[in-house]
């Protein structure tokens, strides 16, 4: 039992503790742990206890990432200890800063960003609406988490507007390319898993050691203009279609408070090459799309057909080494009912079926639209949360004129 | 003229002042400066020149690619002056160390890695290799430079092993696909251009801004692995197949020392967008593959379709953000003649045609292959360099099995 008292509303409870970057008026970001609707100094806290603090003192998260799953095991368990009424509140109340008061920034400097493409529904949707003619799931899809490398230096974090990409776009039946502001701007409800600790090049991470590199979760926007990634996407595949940004939430959650939230895969068959079997798991995590203020969408992660782990073990099997702050995105999260696709895509069939809102139809995405994703997963005590990640579309300038 | 005379053999002349990171027994990496067979210790020189030389104290040029066009070119007058005869060998003398003595190291840390497909010749061969039942080149091919991004932290220095990288293939005759060390193992010779200037999310950096923000150039080996990138690559491009390793020469060569190399692009045809349009020019590079000490090849990158400037632009246009340390491959440079092919796969027609060396007949890659990659252009007097890219294959660790 904790002495700490949650907020009606508040973001978080006492299950989740993610950490973050947040920083005062004025003063350097740092490590902070949300709680309800407070921010925990990290650092300060851990002097206090007599810590080392230095990887806390820091303005991204890398520093205590790279330090290992023994340090985010302690950590977590300083933590615990310090909002348990054994404790008491007079070790944590002095350091705890309203979380309306804070500014929070990207929690982490991104290695390399992977993109996998791990839901069998959204990768048939897509097949079916971009290769009419052709079979909806490519035949190494049973085989292999396909999956394809990302822009790094433009994960941005919630709350950065989304600035509308130009370029070229062309329909079958156009003669030539045309030049312009995206108009199949779209998003991608994802998870985001973290690396924290680094592999060595030549040596592949079996699925078995998922937990002893990936260290938490976060909620991803894969922001997509459909137009440009039809034109541009064969045949090395997409480009500037995702290039332009991808937002990711403030807050990421730890594995360690998912425990309750990890489900059994669905069947894979055909089976699988060994280096993708052994011990492995999904979980139950639903993410919730709000497109101005309306719930459009809830993906359901736990029908991923790929677990998080044979994504890392496929990624590594190579022997391409993993860095601290290594981000992998599960893919698009769609389930097989009608509310349950993570994008504009699927939901409005590439925009033939505008979604009836109180606002008005809806196929692509409009200038001044903004598009909250919310996620939440089983818990101890009920369900916990992943936080949110929220980007608004702003006109582009005008360019290539 | 110069005091400074030219070691018979040298690595580089007095016209290329290439800069890159290296370390004595027992000392810091820092920034040193190639001239002849020997290093030019650049903190210190500036210290002697009593300028600034934080940024040339480091472990890479990250800090002086990001101090801009300004400082770039301040820095490579100094070292002209203090090569002139005007200054005489006083100053500089007791700073350089024999190239014999030094470890070279990755001389830049990667942020984002983009691989272009620039060379016409090259994305033909591919095209009737890989899709012989379809057109050669895909429909946007002379529209956009078609680009992707690959693993940055896989990056790796000239001398580096690679490891052969394991993975899934499959035969169209195949039922299912196999696991195994890649059987098709390649090489790409390329030219690799190095961001210095970042650039703001959601502004384009047009054509005409080339020189602001790119500082140099290196050779660059995209290593591939032909079997794996077949079976994977439909619908989200390469991965697995390039992610395992790409070599980069020691030593960036300024743009600055390439103003006589500079030439015309071949005939764009159809008009590009006029986001592509603009000044912009293609480099006289011509880039010497090395296998087991036989040259086979000689790739002219004088011949590539695009500019590295539309490249820039292209990758740009979306709005997507430049940071310092971002790196951008040619793509496979090859040529028309037989003996201008830039991979194996083009050299020996996917296997089919093995090269006859004095050492016997090669296809793709064998274990202990050394493959070395030279390049030069023209320079005021007589052709420059950019130094070498080498890399020896080494058998992988068994693993997934």
């Amino acid at each position: 039992m904790s002495w700490f008292s949650v907020a009606p509303g508040a973001p978080f409870g006492t299950e989740e503790l993610p950490y973050g970057i947040f920083s005062l008026a004025g003063g350097d970001p740092r490590i902070g742990v949300a709680i309800g609707d407070q921010v925990i100094d990290l650092a300060v806290v851990a002097e206090a206890a007599d810590r080392s603090s230095g990887h806390f003192r820091q303005p991204s998260l890398n520093a205590f990432l790279a330090a290992g799953p023994e340090e985010w095991g302690r950590t977590r368990e300083l933590l615990q200890w310090l909002l348990s009424d054994e404790s008491g509140p007079d070790a944590l109340q002095p350091h705890l800063h309203p979380m309306a008061e804070v500014r929070l920034h990207l929690p982490f400097q991104v290695a390399d960003y992977v993109d996998f493409y791990a839901s069998e529904q959204h990768a048939t949707n897509v097949g079916r609406i971009f290769r009419p003619d052709g079979a909806a799931l490519t035949p190494n899809w049973k085989h292999m988490p396909i999956g394809y490398h990302g822009r790094s230096g433009t994960v941005v974090v919630t709350g950065t507007d989304v600035v509308r990409p130009h370029g070229q776009r062309k329909a079958p039946e156009d003669d030539a390319p045309t030049f312009g502001p995206s108009t199949k701007l779209d998003f991608e409800a994802e998870l985001g898993f973290v690396v924290g600790t680094p592999s060595t090049l030549g040596e592949p991470v079996p699925v078995e050691d998922f937990h002893d590199h990936v260290f938490g979760v976060v909620i991803l926007n894969d922001w997509s203009a459909r137009d440009l990634q039809a034109w541009e996407y064969v045949p090395l595949g997409p480009f500037l279609g995702k290039s332009f940004a991808t937002s990711v939430s403030a807050w990421v959650l730890p594995l360690a408070a998912l425990g309750y939230a990890e489900v059994e895969l669905p069947d894979q068959d055909p089976e699988l090459l060994p280096y993708l079997e052994g011990r492995s798991h999904g979980y139950d995590i639903t993410v919730e799309v709000e497109l101005n203020g309306q719930v459009i969408s809830r993906c359901p992660a736990a029908g991923l057909y790929y677990s998080p782990a044979q994504m890392l073990a496929h990624l590594t099997v190579n022997g391409a080494s993993l860095r601290t702050g290594d981000l992998y995105g599960s893919g698009t999260i769609s389930g097989p009912a009608p509310g349950q696709c993570g994008s504009l895509l699927e939901l409005t069939w590439n925009g033939g079926r505008p979604l009836q809102l109180p606002d008005g139809g809806h196929t692509f995405l409009s200038d001044g639209d903004l598009v909250v994703m919310r996620a939440s997963a089983p818990g101890q005590h009920g369900r916990i949360r992943l936080g949110e990640v929220a980007g608004r579309i702003v006109a582009g300038t005008v360019s290539g004129s």
